[in-house]
Order: C-alpha cells, then structure tokens, then sequence
C-alpha cells in the first residue's frame, strides 16, 4: 500500500426530497448565486421551480446561466466567468448532470484567476482559490458531485482535457434518487458505465497489497451492475436508482484509489472519441473498455482472473488464468450490451478514419505515454482503437 | 434505503513517516497547542520525540497532559478544559489511541461551554461550538481517528457513555501502519475485534435495500479478518497493518452507515463490561457479539445466513438457514480465539455477580430499551450477559 492522503470534505445529502434543502444550505456559503444548468430538462420536469422556490424562500438572490451542453465547452465557461465577476457571484450552484458540475467548476476556478482559465487544464497548475461551488445531481455518472476533477472541451481543436485540485471538491451535493427516474434508459446506462469506469481506473493497478480497497472496488462494481439493468427495466425503481445514485459518487470520491496507483489510460483514450463525435463519456467508455482490457491483460493475469470472478462469479481457472480472464472480459460486454450500450465503433456507425488524428492527440502527437497499469504510446492507443472497431 | 447526511471532513495523512508532518498541519489550525496523550508508551517507542520536534519546527507552542487510560475518565477531561482555559490553548493535538482521542474530543466540547461537559452525555445535547482537534493515531480499533464521536467514562456510579456530533470529527488525523508495530498482540487483536464490531452494528439492520453498503461492509470485515493473525504473527508486517489501520477508519466513518438504521445494543452492552472491570472495549465486545448474535439470530435468518456466507464463505444451506447461521456465528468464535481474544466472561476469570446491575444500568434502570435490530430490554439485557458466561 502507498501513502495518501485522503481529503473529502464534499457534504452529501441523500435521499427523497433533499432538493428542498438547497435554499438553506446555499445560504451557508452564498449571497449572490450563479444558477448553472444545461439544456433545460431540469425546467421540463419541475426541478427548475422546486430549486428556484428553495433559494427564494431562503431570500438567496440568484442569476442564471444554462445551455451547458454534454463534453461541456469553454466558450461557456468563459462567458460564466465573465457574467460572476461582473455580477459579484459568491457561490455556484450546478443543477445537472458532470458536465454542468464540470463547467461549474471551471467557472469557479477562473474567477479569482487573471490568465486564461485555460492554463490550468494545459499546464496542471496549481489552483490557489475558487469560488465555492454546490450541486445538485440529475444524472448520477461522472462522480463530479464529489470529486476534484473537472473535465472541460476546448472547441477549437476538439481539446478535452481533464483537470483536478482538492478546492475543487463540492461544498455540498443534494442527491434525491427520484429525480433521476425521468432519465432516458441510454443515459441510465452510460451512467453505470461511466461509474464502473471510474472503479476500474482503481482496480487495475500494479500496486499491491491493497486488499480493502479491492473489496471496496469489487463491491460498487457488484453493485452498479446488479441495480442498472432493474432500473431500466422500471424507471421508478427507487431502490435501483438510490443505489446507482451512491456507488457513482462513492467510485469517485477518491476513497477507493488510496494507497495504489490509478491507471485512467482508458479514460484519456476515450476523451478522443467525446471530443471528435460528442459522444456521451459513458457511451464511449463502453466501446473502449473491452479494447483495452484485451490489449493488457497479459500484463496481470491473476488481476483480470480476480475481476472475473469477483464481479462475475466465474470460476477461477487456476491451470488456465487467461481463459479466466477472458470470459471476464467477454461477461463485461455482455453486460454493456444487456443495458443497450455499444461495445464497438461500428455499432456507433463510426469508421477508422480518425483513428491517428486520436491515437495522436490522445499521446500529445506521440510525445507521450498513457496510463500507469500499462504505459500506452500512440502506437498501442491506434491498436485498442482498431480493436474496438468492430 | 434511508435519507442520509454524509459529512466527513476529517483529513486523513496515512502511511510510513506520515508523523513527521504533524507540525505543518497542526499550524494550519492553531497557534497555541495542548498535546494530549496516554500513559506513556508514547515516550516508550520515539513517538513522542518525533512528534515534539515536527512541532517545535514549525514554531508551536504546546503545552502537554499525559495519563489518559483505557476507558477515559471524566476527571481528566474536567482537568483538560480548565488547562486548555486557563492556557488559551486553541487546538488539541492527541497522540494515542481511541481513549487518547476521545478524551481529546471531551475536552474540545466542554471548552466553550459554560455548564458540566458531563451534560452533553447525559443529555445529548447539540454541541455548538468546539477547539479543533487532531490525531496522530497509535492503536486502531476505535476509529475514533475519523468519527463523530466519543466515549466517556464518569468515575462516579461508573457510568461509561458516548457522545456523537459532526463538529467532533478531527481536523486531520495521522496514520502511519509503522507506529503500531510496537502494540501487544492483545492490543492489536481487540482492535481488530473492536473495528469489526462497528461494521457489525450497521450490518445487522431492518433497512433493506442497502446493497452497496453491505458490500462495503463485507469487504471491511473480511479484511480484518484476513489481515489481524498476519499482523499477529510479524508485528512487523506494514502490509497487514496498513490493512487494518485503514479498515479501523473507513469501518467507523460514517460511510458504511449511509441510508440504514444502525443497531449499536452490543456496544452498550459491554460499555458496562468495560465499565465495570475496566476490560479493553474490544476484548469486551468479543465475549458479548456471540451471545447476542445468538440472541437475535432468528429476528433475520437470512442477514445471519448471509453473514455466514460473505464473510466466512459458508455455503447457504437454503433448507436450513439456522444452519447457516449457527455456523457463521461459530466462525467469528473461532477467529476471535484464533487472535487470542476471551469469548466467554469464564475466559476473562469473571462470574455473573454483576449482571444485574449490569443489566439495569445498561438499560438505564430497566426505563429504556437497546439497539434497533432488535430491541432488547433489561431482561434480555440480561440473558445476552447469561448466555456470554461460559
């Protein structure tokens, strides 16, 4: 086990209801709010008055900025820098799902910043002051409602780069379950993938004795594919969607990646494909994953046996570890595809055609390496991309 | 599931060497320090001149009170409060283990308050402000390190008796698996029965629907279990340590408590065992959990089923769940004395001349009735301590 650190100082405020809070709770933090929201599902459903009544009631004086969009961009977010400074916003508040909580996030980290917000995504400098930011959950996938990281697409040259700092950690994030019942089924399911990614960023590592948090690790994956199936068969499946709800953000509050090396190879490899076809993070992971496990299996096989029979049940064969290790992979599709999710570029009716352009940017134009499970150049990321092909 | 808060802001520095950063943060929080610490095996070990020097490096004034025993008394904490004041000491470093901690945290709760610190435990009155606290952890058991809470023992009427709330989470807390190498093996082994008891107190609930926590909680005690004879037969095995310190701390955090209604009758139970014979709490716990899990088995057939099969891999006999029950229950026995601990009063030399007092005190006079699983009042307060005997 490696050292850590382990800092979550993100209050979570689970379960019925809890939107209801948000007035009083944004008041501990704020006195001028910025409302930030998406496309305007929450306003299709009703959280949009239930928010506003909340910040109302508790005499919170609120401006607005929607129209974040998936793969959030940031053209928006510097229009919500420049509107919070000249309005003398104090605190932010994200209705939506990771990418509204992303955008927040970079609002808040270039408030207080005299350069481009930019810099800190290209360079990982060191953020030294935000402004507070609040959430509350729509869409339980990215882990954003309790993580560090923000992840933000630069539209000119199709950029998406994450970024992470401990200040950037929620103040709080008010998860209510039901509102999570009108998700489309496909969003459901990116959502489950998107968590169990986050998860498996953890599990396959080269450290070793990290026997909790293996268990920790095996037990939200168990979970998140026991409950993503019951939700989407019955949309108002409150257990279901409770469950999902909370292994999203405990898979990526950081609790699971103490004390071992992270991999996140599948991850960067992935943010080519959202950033060249606006494919949904999840959706993208789910062609990606099967690719990149059978290109680095053979690196640990004992591991990959371990995943298949932890998550899946399947029999260790202790004479034959790959076969092992292969059906657990094959059991991991399996799943993907009960859920309706792809597994393959040519079930997204996408080509080869700009495999390079993202093998390239993937590894910075080849100057890179990817990952730390195992170290991907341009050459391996262009291989898992042509396995996922088809 | 249940609505729930989920508020942990306890930093945790974890790892080899971590002590040697204890200057930097305490200075983060205060200026004018109180160490506070046991009976010496601080100064035994090096400990002490470690911590004394971080401290004296980052230019902190402290002054020290030694002393704290096991099962922590009222009278010191009432000698801390009136140093602390009289002092104006403005941060409460404790190094120790849980009674160390929870002394510390007794002394933060009553410095501001004007009446008995006693009335907040007798009471449960909403504290409202405390001193902040930290941790340099040497015994993990009580997972004091990272909890909300504290327990007290009132020499008086030998009334030993916890207290909860958010404000007691430690600023930060140090673990470094290294400074435990030193503990005895009796020490070490009640740990570890004191850590798997409180994943037990939230384990055995009515709540359904909480998969994602009883994962959770399996993979926490599994853990404890596979690592406390490693760690008993090479004191020096960081691996094994590191296991268990961190388990002690993610067992009693709040997490594995999210959304379910927690027991907590088999603490109460031995806070009287403790109480009375000044018995380590974990050596206590591991003559009381069989006989109330005996007691209570038949209320959930199934949960004690389960228990048998996901802690200790016994086959679920589905046409005779007692079966199953009776043989996790024998399981968790034989691991118990396998690390060396009494399972029996007769094992710790003592006879039934108290239970009746006990009983009566556990269940304040016979007015009140324990834990949530089952709720069990003095007599059977009283046939749980009959059924511990022999």
């Amino acid at each position: 086990m490696l050292n850590f650190v382990f800092d979550n100082k993100t209050e979570i405020i689970f379960g019925k209801h809890t939107e209801s809070q948000v007035g009083e709770l944004t008041k501990r933090y704020g006195k001028k709010v910025l409302l930030h929201y998406g496309s305007g599902s929450i306003k299709k459903y009703g959280l949009y008055e239930k928010i506003t009544k909340s910040l109302n009631e508790s005499n919170i004086d609120f401006i607005e900025l929607g129209g974040v969009v998936a793969n959030p961009k940031l053209g928006l977010v510097y229009a919500g820098i420049e509107l919070c400074r000249k309005e003398n916003v104090d605190f932010i508040l994200a209705v939506g799902g990771g990418s509204v909580i992303d955008s927040a996030k970079a609002i808040s980290l270039g408030y207080y910043y005299d350069g481009d917000v930019w810099d800190f995504f290209s360079t990982g400098k060191a953020a030294e002051k935000v402004l507070p930011v609040g959430t509350v959950l729509t869409i339980p996938a990215a882990g954003s409602e309790s993580s560090t990281a923000t992840v933000i697409t630069k539209e000119e040259g199709e950029l998406k780069v994450g970024y992470g700092s401990l200040l950037l950690r929620p103040k709080f994030s008010i998860l209510n379950p039901e509102i999570t019942f009108t998700l489309p089924n496909y969003q459901t399911a990116a959502g489950a993938v998107d968590m169990i990614g986050h998860v498996m960023e953890r599990y396959f590592t080269n450290t070793t004795n990290v026997e909790l948090t293996d268990r920790l690790c095996e037990g939200i994956i168990k979970t998140v594919i026991n409950n993503a199936p019951l939700a989407i068969n019955d949309n108002n499946n409150y257990n279901a969607r409770a469950e999902i709800m909370w292994s999203g953000a405990v898979a990526h509050n950081g609790l699971i990646g103490t004390g071992r090396e992270e991999d996140w190879a599948s991850h960067i490899i992935e943010h080519e494909i959202s950033a060249k076809y606006n494919v949904a993070h999840g959706v993208g992971l789910a062609v990606i994953y099967p690719a990149w496990m059978k290109y680095v299996y053979k690196h640990d096989l004992n591991r990959f046996a371990l995943f298949a029979n932890k998550i899946f049940d399947i029999e260790i064969n202790e004479s034959n570890l790959e076969e092992t290790a292969l059906k657990g992979i094959e059991a991991l599709e399996n799943f993907y595809q009960e859920i309706g999710m792809p597994i393959r570029f040519s079930d997204l009716n996408l080509d080869d055609k700009h495999f390079e352009e993202m093998a390239s940017k993937a590894s910075q134009g080849g100057k890179v390496e990817v990952g730390l499970f195992v170290k991907l150049n341009k050459e391996d990321i262009l291989n898992i991309y042509k396995l996922a092909l088809k």
